[in-house]
């Protein structure tokens, strides 16, 4: 006899709308774990955040990352608000652990979701993409300052760190995620033609990780042409990796392309399962509908459904995302969606599902 | 009496379809020149290259900056080969350009072209929009390195640098540029959340060029997010300014979603004047098609018409782009916008209307 599995979850809800998104995720994977009634989850609220930072001057409280290592995995709403700088709120709380935590894989589904509609008329079945952003280092290694602050001859840098270690990791966690998908096909994406040094290492890390995946169909592509490429030929594509920055932008217009970013998720990935890994929605605080009820709960509902399959739970994700979509596809949709349902609406209504 | 005006330019046709499409550009301009007969144009053959790198192991002959400056401007091909790595090609000829000499204001005014289609159904009346991209710093200052190479604790660097002076001048330029088009609206586009240093001076320094232009609406916004604008509000967008690499990648994206990379034109402009301004398609060598007679030469000719308003021809180009896209309206296209017709074909309908 097996022990009945048990998960602690950090839920840090943040700023913004993530307060909305992340408690109603809770309620519906705590319906679905009633329902199943095979496996325990915890979630422990903690209290990080623009609020935090205000009272104590801190985003966290003691040391980040100890207290994350106490969980399985954490469940992360949102963070920055209107009147704090976005770099001391992102480097406050969500940078300060991305990176630390090597939490170095972060993957983001992009599909053309029920109830969304694909805005290109060359994607007429819709869009189905896996994009992988390294993401811990490059761009977002938090490297680079400021001269002569003020004066005009100011001069600042910004400047990205990669190393060797830190783009095999990704690439190979890259090619045995487009191994696991049935088309096996890789776009790795750099810009090696103005950028000499970090990115030519990419080139070459990338040729040679990919050796060891004969069965994998690659290429390389700058990331300009990437963006073309996407709008023409979104069928030529499948599985992609780039760098911190480049598929941030990636990831971003691939959620738009497939019809919203509002349903995008997003999993901050620790693959030697060392750390405890990280998952978030991709839209962000939001401020302009926090508190209204009508924030979209899909980004956060799949982002939990892949923590999910992440602690091994992946009927419970399964059965999650089946009830998601049938909401969905039913019209049951936030206003950013074209719906008129609230926040609430649309957790009720999925509860329903889970309960059939 | 004014003198009649007479210009020198330098052709740099370069690599892949460069020579089929500049000397496309030539014959076309040459026609046009003879029919107003107001002014001279010669073009003056540079055979820098991948070809010249192979017999010299320079991409250029002497000093190429001052020899740039013996003209009036310069009409550019393309430059990269298959057999030579693209930051080898690149930094040889144009990257060895634009920075140096202080080219700093890329602009890619991008449209719906008559003859293209729009691939978003959210932009029913195709797009119109002014890119304006910094040319001379930033991402692509050219500067990082590579320690421990081969080794497994490899790193390297790529290094963005940016100036206050650098950034002061495109901004202005952007806010000038903004204003003389009817909507008077601009977007400055960084990345001031996860980057913490060039990108935090450039909004600072948007924030005090907008007190000199009260008259032009400015918002500022992220470039992940501004990837979302241009799918989801196409119509909510008129000029954008942002850094070397990001409007690298938007105006990709840009020239994708107005419907043809094929006829997206740029100016790689000093507008102190100074130094000759360099004009080139932004497509590239293309070395798939090159050749085969078939490379699409409307960039080219737009890249030329700019050229001519740049040189004070305001009429003159009016009269080239109208030719132009009277040709495209008419369905006479090259193979990558859906149509049958050859280059050759293209230049001469164009000389045809030219003459009419
Ligand atoms: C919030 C911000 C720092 C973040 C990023 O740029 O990584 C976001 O855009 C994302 O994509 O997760
Ligand atoms: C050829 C290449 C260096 C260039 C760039 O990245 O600037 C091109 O993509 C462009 O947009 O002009």
């Amino acid at each position: 006899m097996t022990a009945r599995p048990s998960y602690r979850i950090a839920s840090i809800p943040g700023d913004g709308i993530g307060p909305e998104v992340v408690s109603a995720a809770i309620k519906v994977v705590e319906k679905l774990t009633k329902k199943l009634n095979t496996f325990d989850i915890n979630f422990d609220h903690i209290p990080w955040g623009t609020a935090h930072y205000k009272q104590t001057g801190s985003y966290v409280t003691g040391n980040a990352l100890d207290t994350l290592r106490n969980y399985d995995a954490s469940l992360f709403g949102a963070v920055g608000a209107p009147d704090v700088p976005d770099h001391i709120s992102l480097w406050g709380l969500l940078l300060a652990i991305r990176g630390p935590l090597q939490l170095y894989a972060n993957v983001r589904p992009v599909r053309t979701f029920p109830g969304t509609k694909c805005p290109l008329n060359t994607a007429t079945e819709g869009i189905d993409w896996m994009l992988v952003r390294e993401n811990s280092e490059g761009e977002y290694a938090g490297q680079g300052g400021r001269s002569h602050v003020g004066q005009q001859w100011e001069a600042a840098t910004e400047v990205a760190l990669f190393t060797r270690v830190g783009i095999e990791r990704i690439m190979r966690f890259a090619f045995e995620m487009a191994q696991s998908r049935p088309r096996k096909l890789l776009t790795v994406v750099t810009k090696s033609n103005s950028m000499r040094n970090g990115m030519v290492l990419w080139d070459e890390v990338a040729a040679s990780v990919a050796k060891d995946f004969p069965d994998v169909t690659w290429d390389k592509m700058l990331v300009d042409a990437m963006t073309v490429r996407m709008v023409a030929k979104p069928q030529s594509i499948d599985t992609i990796v780039g760098t911190n920055l480049h598929m941030d932008i990636l990831s971003d217009l691939a959620a738009a392309l497939a019809g919203s970013i509002g349903v995008a998720p997003s999993s901050n990935l620790d693959p030697t399962r060392k750390n405890p890994s990280l998952f978030e929605p991709v839209h962000g605080s939001a401020f302009d509908i926090t508190g209204k009820g009508v924030a979209n709960p899909v980004a956060t509902f799949w982002s939990a459904a892949e923590m999910l399959i992440w602690l091994g739970e992946k009927d419970a994700a399964a059965k999650m995302m089946g009830c998601v979509e049938r909401v969905c596809a039913a019209g049951i949709l936030t206003p950013d969606l074209g719906g008129t349902s609230d926040t609430q609406g649309v957790v009720d209504a999925v509860c329903l599902e889970v309960e059939k």
